[in-house]
């Protein structure tokens, strides 16, 4: 097919009133209130997703995993633009893929508002926009004594991949959380109410991506793993220890970690619209230490991060 | 190198006004007056450009080539993205596509606010995001009778692509054509002086960008190719109709083209900052002529496209 014909395929009927210009222009325009926030994930077959995968299902995670930025910075999302590489771009490709972009679009309201194609390695980038009123929520404020807090469950993504890997998917509810992610923009309000010091997604695993707020916010972290939250499903097909180690490293999850005074966090937690665990504290100085947990094995499940 | 090392090239050290959020959170903050304007692009080697091309060189046109469309909607440069996908990211190969880019983002002015690193087939992509107070020129608004003007000269960097795959860089003019172009920023005011109704730019060749226009603006055209501005480098090197074809299909040139009421051309076309050519003129109904050219050999030059 040729550029527009595929460009088709992705072209939203109407726009929300903050489109100005949408696709079909040189560049889209938008009005929004507040500040602009604005990210760029790319996704690689054969690196974050295995090879022969269902278009549909990229399409709709590789929306939401790039959205999962804007939540981490209690950014309200607004608008993606898709830079779209295939090496084949055949109609049925392009139906799948659209489709599954279109319904991450519509779950989260936000519009379509530009992008390109190219014909190449596949390569799916998505380049989202928000807005907020305030600086959001940024990686570099968490202070000694603040608690550490993660929404929902962790390592849950990580076995789902495997089983993809395997092509195992009988397990639905694994492998959804795989490729149907959740991008926390419901958690908004809470973080500004508990006034939240730091935020970061987990894509990359509790472990590393938690170590980002650290060296940004110059602070050190006691993480309890006796408390990291697991899953039933988890536990059903994991050893504890096993579970623990993909919850730290596994990553793919895009849950929330952040930081904030433990009582605000304490007052406001029956009003969370996302489950929330306490996993550890903030403490001065650069220490990180993981308790309840056998370090050798840490490296263990980091090549769940690769799919090829 | 790891993903961090990588970054750290690319980072900026210190970040005009309208960037609140630089590089390193989990997504850029800006502040813009007026509207946001955004638009992203990809550059493949072997594509867009040549396999075994220098990386400064590549960094920079990708920048320009990208800035490009904020200068077709007559706006202001602010903000950069980068999604930067390399099979092999050594530090000599980061070096010098990141002194490329960062010599482009210095020279048109905008910070390099975030962006992603991945291991995989060369993809270079560049999101660009600037501000204009009003909402813009767009591709929809031609009126029969405007004046069809175009800036700078048409057909170097086509021609310039040509020499560089033949490993025959002598003509440093043609070849700076095609690696170091120029986005038209400093036409913004002349086009709001001459109230142009519509505006493109031409990377594609003038023959298919302006078919956008008149698509978009729903009217036809007719276009001389005797007023073609043509340089007197092209004209040593090719015949007449030679490089007609090559500013008709050629690409690459990251010219603007632009319609406006003819009057008002006339009236400020001496305080135009770049040079100024009237092409053609903007006809009612769909009929789309260039006259003074033969149309069967249009389809020659467009493998200049590519660059396999």
């Amino acid at each position: 097919m040729k550029e527009w014909d595929i460009i088709s395929f992705f072209t939203p009927e109407h726009y929300r009133s903050a489109t100005l210009v949408g696709v079909g222009d040189d560049a889209a325009i938008v009005h929004f209130e507040g500040n602009t926030v604005i990210s760029c994930d790319n996704m690689l077959e054969g690196v974050h997703f295995p090879k022969g995968s269902p278009w549909d299902k990229v399409g709709y995670r590789a929306v939401v995993a790039a959205l999962s930025d804007l939540a981490a910075m209690a950014a309200t999302p607004r608008s993606i633009l898709l830079s779209i590489t295939l090496s084949e771009a055949t109609e049925s490709i392009c139906r799948a893929l659209s489709q599954g972009i279109l319904e991450a679009a519509r779950h989260y309201n936000v519009d379509i508002i530009g992008g390109n194609t190219t014909q190449g390695p596949c390569n799916i980038g998505i380049t989202v926009l928000g807005d907020v009123l305030d600086s959001g929520i940024r990686r570099n404020g968490a202070k000694p004594g603040d608690g550490i807090s993660v929404t929902g469950f962790l390592g849950d993504a990580a076995l789902g991949l495997k089983r993809i890997q395997e092509q195992n998917e009988d397990d639905t509810y694994l492998t959804n959380r795989f490729w149907r992610p959740t991008a926390r923009f419901e958690m908004k309000s809470f973080l500004n109410n508990v006034k939240a010091t730091s935020c970061i997604d987990l894509s990359d695993g509790l472990f590393g991506d938690l170590r980002h707020i650290l060296k940004a916010s110059q602070v050190g972290a006691h993480v309890d793993s006796d408390s990291l939250p697991l899953s039933s499903e988890l536990l059903k097909h994991l050893s504890r220890d096993d579970a623990k180690r993909l919850a730290l490293t596994g990553g793919e999850d895009y849950e929330l970690c952040f930081t904030a005074p433990i009582e605000n966090v304490a007052r406001y937690i029956t009003k969370s619209p996302a489950p929330i665990t306490q996993i550890g504290t903030i403490l001065s100085g650069k220490h990180y230490d993981i308790t309840g947990f056998d370090f050798q094995s840490l490296s263990s499940y980091e090549h769940f991060g690769e799919c090829k």
